[in-house]
């Protein structure tokens, strides 16, 4: 048992920690005021323009593409040194993960094209990824079936002669609404006679496709999360790409999902506890600051306990976290599949305590917009539905427990 | 013991059902179409049009100030009476409330102006307000200081010949951003050597007086309130009233707080669980209607142990806020003070629970405008800090009882 | 709506008040002296002998058979009226139920009797239950299959000419080890092929019939609950009865479990909530003599939270079940059944956690024999799974909740 | 990182996992026998006698004080190497511990007389210890004092002549009441004049000293914990011994508190962990074998759900023990504060859940003698207040935390 990071991943993390404190940190309110400005504008699906100089910043400090382990397009760092690496961009959220060109759905659409796309689809979608000089969506979910059980996804991707045809409505497609966004990886039934988990594939659909019509961005509680592109509500409607467009090997559009999955859950789950540290430093500084009956919030005791429990839930999620990174890492996501599974639930569920509980000691102003931390919360009870509900998750992490004692094994490992 | 409502009550209520079903209802997509209007034409704070026709509307019905209990001026409704009206009316929150003019803050100034207005007072404020010709706002809380602590309030109200100047800064003055808002209450210090409980007055000081900024409004989770007039953040710089505006005695701001807080805080905790109700219903038509892993949602253990719980928690906090009622229509305010401490508590956690396994039942539709949850779910877990965080309420309840223990008295009543 | 108790249930609550205060607080150190005594000397089964004398002494003040509503036999109390009178005897649970004769399973086995006996079957069995000169016990749970669902009972009521002849095996028939017990009424299956809910039936059966053993005596965490009688395991071998011990139609055992639940229910609750009221009180007195860091526990904001925290949970409780006794005094127990699952569920909880709070506050005091606490929360512990665990209960809500929602049916009422 | 354990303790574990199959678990049925038996036989603090031949084959397989770092009398193990052990020494808590020599409060005795003790105290108590000749208590908390304020403990501990004089009630002193029971350590005020930690020392008195009277045992929810010595509730009147029984330095007192905390609280929350990893098997073969509404429990998705949320509860609790075990193992007990005192809140709580949920899997079963259930919850409810109740072990982390933000420093480490 060794608890220390890696001796690369500890020097990442100075890095890291000085370009936020040097460059992030002071530039959130002028991104904040940006993205403000642009809304009242109209425009609220604008990038935030000092974004540009901070993505310049993080990737002249070697702090760009840190998430991709392929070593040919990436850094190679395992998905174990790179975790609390995503955990400090989280720290910073609106402004960090992208410009260290880290942020999702970004990090995950590079992933699938590294592991899975032809030099062609590398040469044509992954390099202006990497470059971060366009960006992408990730089409899966669907308004009008229950996205919790995949197996509902209704979008058809049929073949027609050197094409496919797609037809469908997805939606929560994030970063859709922004003039970047170039490309959408689109999920849907390639072969409906196949077996349960052949019958979809994946297929990169440029968004200016004949067809394709974006409508709308739904909402994350009032928020519009606009700096980032919101998040699409968009039909295919007979959009016709040609063959090649197709990723990977039709009928394995389920595998590729699983295989997106694992680093992907690491990643949101370790930003997702650096929005609990900051917000946790948040209300402790509030709470030492802040007068109420004669002494400072932070002597009462009753916040005092919240400040404890924050700390027990942030370190056991973290912990477990790690732990699902290292098992991908040594044994592949397969062998993690429990833990990723209970990361999911965990690691939001401790972070929207954190969350909560520094709303409750800011009073008014938690709720606001004088704080940051309605709309981190927002996003993070997102996260306890978006990719499947924590239901679903829980469910499969009681699967492999039954079928652990049906076979006969230790609960330790 | 009679848990049956009475007659009158029983009548308003069906009345206030068919209002509720014929008119209220139908106009909720009309409504949310102009606030939606309003709001990408710059005029987020202007009310939707559609709701003239539905006050006129509730107004010819008998379904008008039936909060007051006030027979000079209102219909002389027990607070037990008007209490399930109120929660009928919480079942369409943004329209309904505000429909029968029975909406906060407008139904606690109203109270204050009937019970300790002058007759002058009441001939200039009151009556439009009973008309519904103009709102008002309540200015209690300060940005700088914990407004938890009522003797924190800073801002001063300083006697000058035939004047008060009133000075200080105010937020969450909710309703104070739109055009109809004529009036703010405002409480400051009048009296700063005086007794603790007696050091501060209340003052009539209308919108337009010079010195008053209406700076912005404050977001409750991304969401500005609106159609209600959102949430004034608002500096009074040498604001220069006639003495006559004083509201009550001089020093009588506590008492006159204090006499304000019951009857409001039922009718806040009844809309409140009328809230639930309402999403109560949404998550059970939703899991009737969603199929997941070949069956319906509402077949799922978990959604009906959702479902459940939700009916023990509305169920129990309604029938302690019917009993807060019922005391302080048998005993006064100051007979009910655990008990409408104890429902400040009760009836929004109560609430939150229901919402956010309603919104966990609707997955992404629950936390964007597609349903109204998520907006619902802010401003419910507002309540859990305006007018005193939970804490502060749990704190009074733990001293009355510590207080009947000394005493040696029964925890039965 | 009306919170005040009848002038019958006021007066008899003065009553017992004085009883309590008078005779049966001041004889518990006694009480658990001669149980500890008769332990020891290894009659854990014997009654302790002082309960006779105060018996007597409630019986000559009119606190006597409170709980039976059929005046031919009891005092003809309402539900309503005898639930907090119930409550009270929770305050001294281990004399002041068995006291007054309103000690389950015995309140039960009467009311089956005053309801369904025959003539015979009162003069033999009920007259003697009303006087205290025997005691009984319910044989319904069997070891070996899952009572939450009742159709899973084994037991076998074979008719066989005059007789009917039993064979099972039944467990927590509570009281069964004392020897003042002198008959079961066990439920079991009489006609195997009629309807699932015709298919029981409930006989009389002598405990010194042949063919019936008492094997031991369940424990309940560590308690043998022996002052009362214990939790008898019993098997029924080829035990023949005279035909006319079936109590009620043959066939009808399910519709008398029902009929027999509803009172009981209300009775347990509110015993239950009078539990949580002694510890309440308690836990406020030790806070209050115990002294750490400086001042008393009471004085500490985590203390003062399980304060307040018991207080919402205990009203809130105790105003659902006594809804539920209105209910079902005004619209039978049917009209009751989503209330009286509830209640089942919300009471224990509440007390639940009002217990482990007081024990947490006693310390190492809390979980041994210097308090009542630890065996309090066992009894209490066990109620979350006696009768239908709690899951059973929340299923029950749930399935009226959506089929009131089918109905089309608000959820106020 | 390296979730990996070490070679060592790699095959320690299976070498203990085979003496569990082989040896200890088919053990169980007999210990519980003879327990019982004892008990009946008016000695229930009698070890029971299967315990010695299970000793003699866990020593003969090198399973013998591994809890022991001290490589002079132990077998050297690092807290982290000894806790995956300790976690299945868990899995048969009456057994496994006590036959490898690894019980509380021995441990912690043995550990402090290794680090402590003069050579001829080592001779004379630590060498029979090791050897499981005689055992041990540790005497700190009293009865008249809040035992979470160690500065409470009033104890006294006076220098006469070439004695000391011990005066004092000490209770919990686990082990006590049996005859092996050789001797106490007893924490008591030896410098009253002196700093506040400064104050205490720890002297070592024969239990056969004159003036030491053991009064009788506490019981933990109708628990005696017989088979391993109760809980002695003794006085201390007048009791002399050499002042070479002294332990350490004098003064010396809240310093060996200290460190005989660390590695013994990674000790009780492993094991603590390996009761639930124990508990949750059992509950899911229950929910395997039992049949409800017409399928196995395990197949309800509620009880899924707890299934699940134990795995979640178990795997962070434990991550955190372990992660505190490598911090006392890298940097010492110091620096692992925060650790310590967050793991004695989370390991006994994550613990509990699953405890909980198991018992209510089993229903009547569950609290009663038919399964370890209902005795093994007991011990860890107990484990919420022994040693420092939960809160105050929250308050130290939350300064810990309060201090870090005042320092400046980040969250992660």
């Amino acid at each position: 048992m060794d608890f220390q990071h890696s001796a690369r991943s500890t020097e990442l993390q100075a890095t890291l920690r000085t370009f936020l404190d040097d460059v992030v940190y002071p530039a959130e309110p002028e991104f904040h005021q940006q993205e403000q400005a642009n809304r009242s504008q109209g425009r609220p699906f604008t990038t935030p323009a000092v974004l540009e100089s901070i993505k310049a910043e993080a990737r002249a400090r070697g702090l760009w593409n840190l998430f991709l382990p392929d070593d040919r397009f990436g850094t190679g760092l395992s998905v174990s040194d790179y975790a609390p690496l995503a955990e400090l961009s989280g720290r910073s959220i609106s402004i960090a993960p992208e410009a260290m060109n880290c942020s999702a759905p970004d990090t995950g659409n590079m992933e699938l094209l590294a592991m899975f796309g032809s030099a062609d689809q590398q040469q044509r979608w992954l390099r202006p990824l990497l470059d971060a000089e366009i960006r992408s969506c990730f089409s899966m979910t669907e308004p009008a079936v229950a996205s919790s059980d995949a197996t509902n996804i209704a979008t058809t991707i049929t073949a027609d002669g050197d094409s496919y045809v797609v037809n469908g409505r997805k939606w929560w497609s994030t970063g859709a609404m922004r003039d970047e966004c170039a490309v959408a990886i689109v999920m849907g039934v390639s072969d409906p006679d196949a077996d349960r988990h052949a019958r979809h594939s994946m297929i990169l659909v440029p968004l200016d496709s004949a067809g394709v019509t974006v409508h709308r961005s739904t909402t994350v509680f009032g928020y519009d999360d606009g700096a980032h592109g919101g998040h699409g509500d968009i039909s295919f409607e007979e959009v016709r790409v040609p063959a090649a467009n197709l990723l990977g090997p039709q009928g394995g559009g389920f595998a590729m999902a699983q295989a997106r999955l694992g680093p992907g859950r690491i990643h949101h789950c370790m930003r997702v506890l650096g929005v609990a540290e900051r917000a946790l430093d948040l209300m402790i500084r509030r709470s030492l600051d802040r007068t109420v009956f004669g002494g400072a919030l932070a002597s009462q005791g009753v916040v005092r306990d919240w400040i404890a429990e924050s700390r027990l839930a942030i370190e056991q999620a973290r912990l477990l976290v790690l732990k699902a990174a290292w098992l991908i890492d040594t044994g592949g996501v397969k062998r993690a599949a429990s833990e990723i599974a209970a990361i999911k639930v965990a690691a939001p569920r401790a972070a929207s305590y954190v969350l909560d509980r520094a709303i409750q000691t800011f009073g008014g102003a938690g709720v606001s917009q004088d704080t940051p931390l309605a709309e981190m919360w927002a996003g993070l009870r997102t996260l306890h539905l978006a990719d499947g509900p924590d239901e679903v998750h829980l469910r499969s992490v009681a699967r492999v427990e039954i079928d652990r004692v049906r076979g006969g094994r230790d609960g330790a490992r």
